[in-house]
């Protein structure tokens, strides 16, 4: 065959749903000389990874740590760890993701009990309390923080409360939320949380950061079976992550993904955290303004900073003008998905992306491709 | 916290049982700036990635690509896909990886027929012959083609006959030699095999290829239940991967890692197939006749280029010399795995890492390590 000619990809403003713009710094650390995944030098570079980690989930748990797969991947390893054949859970959905963690929490063998409202809105505490008082028998509760399909924020630390006096665990998706957003794993209480790197963290796709309490620890200690996938079950990757039972190898870590994400989390603390979630929420302000004297108005009523959902206006070519932006001014932003295909843009704004630069980029590109 | 310093990864040797050494062409292709996963300019490195896959694969297979995930997670696939609860499926074992595929089978809800051979030989068609005789209604029957635990390379095209006239499916694991050993997928009738990216291909670990041919397809059409995994469900990533029902969203894609992998395999095309696989030959000749020269022996009757399998001598402590090459020499070899635990080395030799200079340097400093 004809060897195709060499990678150049062009540099893109991604203002998607992610993956978010990756630092020059994380780049070069991606593509720094490979260790082996035993060498004491790269157990080095992965503990201080998982050190990072806790710092920014703000949690003391000590099995935090990245699954080697894309945010999905993260999922899968809570529910496939967490859920047993039999098992009963309850799973909020208001978009995409909740649909998913059903998915995936019935591949397992549980009895779901589906609490739904509209895509774009939150959950209150009084729709949960419901939901717990007539599942109580259910081990868990999954709960979208920052959903991704929707553009919507939801409040954790109220729910937290009422799935804990039920006795359950608290799941929290937080794929788009993590450095992007307030979230406090040990003083919200949750049990067992997942992430992604391509998000506000800036890093490339590829990995998926996790967090389980001791208390999700222990359900998982209880289990009768063993958990149906080989590839992410934490009673064997604990030992290599955390160093009990010495650094036994289970499968080889993507080591240089390890590199990107420990310069990401490098820069994460450099900015400090506080400062890194204020900057979102500053810069959502500043691109929500301009966007809404473009005309445009948002999807969620209790949006997201990192990511901006927002109605296609009548009349309006969505793909065409997503296409004309990649074309004319390399610019990357997202379409709707699920119910909002077609109707909705979502523009990210997270990690690296949210600057003024960027936002007063795509601010001006959108009017050029809206007037045409 | 103190913020950890700087990355700096000290530039390695690496012959241990991979990661192999990666050449600079790639880790610069990774460090690439960052597209998003529905970007038409990456579909189309993807699509390329996917085509030089098939010509290393030697396989027309429509549905071969990098699974996100390392190279246990292309066995997983493969057993998950494939498996569904009270099928039955005939496991070949001489090493680590032949356990695995067990456990992962197992896992997937089917009964196992183990047949166990002592580890470090290889299998002979006689012995496939009867036990595929006596587990007639086997689903598959699954066999490593190198055993990265022993060193063994396993012949394969008199047992894939024996398989296809039983009517069962032939699902090979070449984690370790793809791209360095002999391995025809399509004239060899393998419906299913898996390889890892840190081998032969001497690309940094973080995907796992995978091909599937017609009559696995088929298989996995005739389902009666969902793939227990979501992330890796074949019936849903084929959208993605092969175009068929649009380049559906299933995962974020591990953009930069695609990268690194599309880079490899135009370095192995430029190489050339054979002219690679005949490198692998010579220098594993060149090695073999120094380490014989050494006074160490190979474990396996029929080794393996791409990697080296040999006993420790005794009286020798095997870690204290591993540690020794790495400290002095910056030069990683592997140590035994399972039964070969603190008694075989496992030296590899694949992709960029097998040079005569390599060989030469790792012999030098054997020598050193053993004299004292």
């Amino acid at each position: 065959m004809q060897i195709p000619a060499q990678l150049n990809p062009t540099e893109r403003i991604l203002m998607g749903p992610g993956p978010s713009m990756v630092p020059a710094r994380i780049l070069q650390a991606l593509g720094s000389p490979t260790l082996g995944h035993l060498d004491p030098q790269y157990i080095g570079y992965m503990d201080e990874t998982c050190a990072m980690l806790r710092e920014v989930f703000q949690t003391k748990n000590l099995l935090t740590f990245p699954v080697s797969g894309t945010g999905m991947a993260g999922m899968e390893t809570i529910a496939s760890n967490l859920i047993e054949h039999g098992d009963e859970a309850i799973v909020c959905i208001n978009g995409v993701f909740g649909l998913r963690m059903r998915d995936m929490i019935e591949r397992c063998g549980a009895t779901v009990h589906a609490v739904e409202i509209p895509w774009g809105e939150s959950f209150t505490d009084a729709q949960i309390a419901t939901a717990v008082a007539a599942h109580p028998q259910s081990k868990l509760l999954t709960i979208v923080h920052a959903e991704t399909s929707t553009g919507a924020l939801q409040s954790l630390p109220g729910i937290s409360k009422i799935v804990h006096d039920a006795g359950m665990l608290f799941v929290v998706d937080a794929v788009t939320s993590l450095a992007g957003h307030e979230l406090k794993v040990d003083e919200w209480k949750i049990d067992a949380i997942f992430s992604g790197t391509q998000k506000c963290l800036s890093c490339p796709p590829g990995l998926s950061p996790v967090s389980f309490s001791p208390a999700a620890l222990e359900a998982m200690s209880a289990r009768k079976t063993k958990v149906q996938s080989w590839y992410l079950d934490v009673s064997m990757l604990r030992n290599y992550y955390t160093g009990s039972g010495g650094r036994a190898y289970h499968h080889t870590a993507p080591v240089n993904m390890i590199y990107a994400l420990r310069e990401a989390l490098r820069i994460v603390l450099e900015e400090g955290l506080e400062a890194r979630i204020e900057r979102h929420r500053i810069k959502h302000l500043e691109l929500r303004a301009g966007l809404e004297a473009l005309g445009l108005t948002y999807i969620p009523q209790n949006s997201l900073h990192s990511l901006n959902c927002v109605r296609v206006p009548e009349g309006i070519d969505e793909a065409a003008v997503r296409r004309k932006l990649l074309a004319d001014y390399s610019i990357e932003i997202g379409a709707g998905l699920g119910v909002f295909a077609g109707k909705a843009w979502r523009i990210g704004l997270m990690g690296h992306t949210a600057t003024t630069r960027n936002i007063q980029t795509l601010l001006a590109a959108l009017k050029d491709c809206l007037a045409t």
